[in-house]
């Protein structure tokens, strides 16, 4: 059966990666299912045919047979049950995957989420210059324990899962903002996900549309 | 095998049943499983021992056996896929149980979160007042479009499922924010959930920890 993934018609992050098609294009290369994608743009996201496939409005979305799926994070775990490659096989290495897939969205992504908010829809507000290192401390608890626990660990728990795709794409956002490098065991495990050639495929996959779509206004 | 848990020794909302333990009992009640409890001060939650349990120095674990999890979510899917009650039968109804689990934490606390932040982390700074009215738009906005996917339906899809455990979990956090209550099926939800025996032996099992604790101070 095909699997068709929704993907910005054009990323707001212009071709960088961040988007969240990025993660789910990953994981189907690295269990190596062929896939197609259908461009979806900002209006369109937002009418009632897409709604019907993702309530929030986003993207992306996996359609594969009469199955309709959204969330990246349940995505990449259908793919990763689905298909050898992201999961352990025993039972409780499988269960601290599923762990650090869970961690990777609701105790790391909301600090850095904030981060993200505070710079681009309050970017213009008064306080904002006084917020940020507010919000870059707590990012940065997260990043010590997060780095702590790593250690000189390739990869969070044994061989490379899911649970790693999800926590290097999450750790990708903070890129520009430079709190990475505060972390060197972070930065290395960020640039290993990097390095993977399953990642620079569904890297470069999205930096084709993006580079080929019209400039913005 | 027995399965153990840990949970604050004092709560920070006095036993008003947010902390995350208060998920898990949820799920460990749906499916007829007992359960024992490790009381953990805030001290102790920092320390080695419960950071090699927890990277984040969180409660709630979950221990059975040579297993030791994190992560709500996590604990909660675990659950849900050894014991009936908690997921449907159908793997397509499976992975969309799953995607609202995900969408609970990633899609809709995100914005919580930054609210109780807020009011908790920031309500001495001088922007707080003025902020508060932008955060709670995007709350709303998420609200609204879960309020037009629930639609008139007791569950987000089919039966009860984790997803709801993890969804009416997350919603619980706005009641004294009096922001559910602008969506009246939402609160209805909400109201459904709580009124589940399982959730009632949840709470009423925390709640006896938090009056049982020394006052404060």
């Amino acid at each position: 059966m095909t699997i068709t993934i929704t993907a910005f018609e054009r990323s707001p992050d212009g071709g960088k990666g961040l988007a969240r098609d990025t993660r789910v294009r990953w994981a189907l290369e690295e269990v190596g299912q062929p896939y197609e994608v259908r461009l979806v743009s900002f209006q369109a996201m937002k009418e009632p045919a897409h709604l019907a496939l993702h309530p929030f409005g986003q993207i992306p979305t996996y359609e594969e047979g009469d199955l309709a799926l959204f969330e990246t994070g349940a995505i990449v775990f259908h793919i990763a049950e689905r298909h050898a490659g992201l999961l352990p096989r025993d039972a409780n290495g499988r269960a601290r995957a599923v762990a650090w897939m869970f961690a990777a969205v609701n105790s790391v992504e909301p600090a850095i989420l904030e981060l993200v908010t505070a710079k681009i829809l309050e970017g213009d507000k008064p306080w904002t210059k006084d917020r940020l290192p507010l919000i870059e401390d707590r990012v940065r608890n997260r990043l010590g324990q997060l780095s702590r626990r790593l250690g000189d660990a390739d990869w969070l728990d044994g061989d490379f899962s899911a649970g790693d795709l999800m926590m290097v794409s999450v750790l990708l956002r903070l890129r520009s903002s430079g709190l990475l490098d505060e972390y060197p065991n972070l930065a290395a495990y960020v640039a290993r996900g990097e390095a993977r050639p399953a990642y620079k495929r569904a890297f470069a996959a999205q930096l084709a549309i993006n580079a080929a779509a019209p400039p913005a206004g």
